[in-house]
């Protein structure tokens, strides 16, 4: 099992606590979820009115950010932690901020699908992006699952798809490059869709960060830049 | 005054335990200032191998953040702190994320430094990166400054030049543009100028985290995302 059972504390109040941080942080990670949904389809769409809107929604997350590291900073405080308990406190603290980020970069999408809403359409560039992006809001959607049910083969399993975010971003952009060379009249629309196609690989390392705290709080062991057999070593090797 | 002094602790053992982890990413921060250091001048000098050179250094900034965090921990379970020593671990947990993030940034800039000195040199375009560059620079500098002092005062002085760093980055974007609308041939090439930027952009974003987390430290008082008037509010207001 490479799964974590939250430890029952004799302080039900305690429990409470913990549990309600989880929450949050997942309601926090609905959010983010939703700006990305919200940037793709005013890609997809062409819907300038609903990238520009994505930025107004940005302060709840933050304001969440915020909330959830005070919330955190309070339970070390009288609580006093240790061992998992401890882990799972360090481990949102880390991942509060990855989800802001992801908001932050959704926001750029979401800047950028307006400005594209306002050119002239390109259609194949589009299909590359919107795999892109599927591919890189799955990987948040799934890192938040193995999240919440605390499950580290899962997030090994998440954070190895970041290779292939990376690659289909490599293609984009070489793919762009030559779009441009050849028709320099769509430079500025093309470096809106290569922007885009950047913030997706951003969102797709922040999943990847977010899976690594998960395996950190389950097994202990910090595995950020272990390479992925020592992250599976360790989820295979631990009772 | 708008500086911290870190509490004296009846166990001097526990002083100097805070001591050393300041210690510590004092050291981190030196190591990613020179990362940013070799990557200007890998661009400057057209330094192809010492552009490549920056990745190998990586191994030990990242070996930094994973020993400090540990050390953080420890502090965390032993010591049990409250008020200004749990502030800082807090901050420290966060400032080594953004040091990390900074030196992957450098890395990359060192990346685009090696493929530019293959290319022919575009003199004009380098002037305003390495401005840009050393303005990026400076603002880690003071923001470590600030972080070994404990100064609010100064870490919202820096936080403020992000927007300016933000300003030459924009600028240097549309020039990018019309070079490559006017002469397709250097899109390769302007393109790796900038990414390189972009790079250098994000690294006033992470130098202004950490001013965040300094005034945090110092006032006890969360001002991410609240704009400048509120941190310079606070810093003012507080003994």
């Amino acid at each position: 099992m490479n799964k974590l059972n939250l430890t029952h504390h004799i302080s039900q109040k305690f429990n409470e606590e913990l549990e309600n941080i989880r929450n949050h942080v997942l309601t926090m990670g609905g959010l983010v979820e939703q700006q990305i949904s919200d940037a793709l389809r005013a890609l997809t769409e062409s819907d300038s009115e609903l990238g520009r809107s994505i930025e107004q929604q940005d302060y709840k997350v933050n304001q969440m950010e915020v909330a959830i590291d005070e919330e955190c900073s309070r339970i070390l405080a009288r609580r006093q932690p240790a061992a998992s308990d401890l882990r799972l406190i360090l481990a949102i603290i880390k991942t509060i901020t990855d989800l802001e980020r992801i908001g932050d970069e959704a926001e750029k999408i979401g800047r950028f699908a307006a400005r594209l809403a306002e050119m002239e359409r390109a259609g194949d560039r589009y299909v590359a992006l919107q795999h892109l992006g599927g591919h890189a809001q799955g990987m948040v959607h799934d890192a938040l699952d193995a999240f919440a049910r605390m499950d580290a083969e899962a997030a090994v399993h998440v954070a190895r798809e970041d290779a292939r975010v990376d690659d289909e971003y490599e293609a984009l952009t070489r793919q762009s490059i030559t779009f441009m060379m050849e028709d320099p009249r769509t430079i500025r629309q093309v470096l809106d869709v290569m922007w885009s196609a950047r913030a997706l690989e951003r969102i797709g390392d922040h999943a990847k960060n977010i899976c690594e705290y998960v395996v950190y709080l389950v097994q202990g062991k910090d595995v950020r830049h272990a390479g992925f057999e020592v992250m599976e070593r360790e989820v295979h090797e631990r009772p």
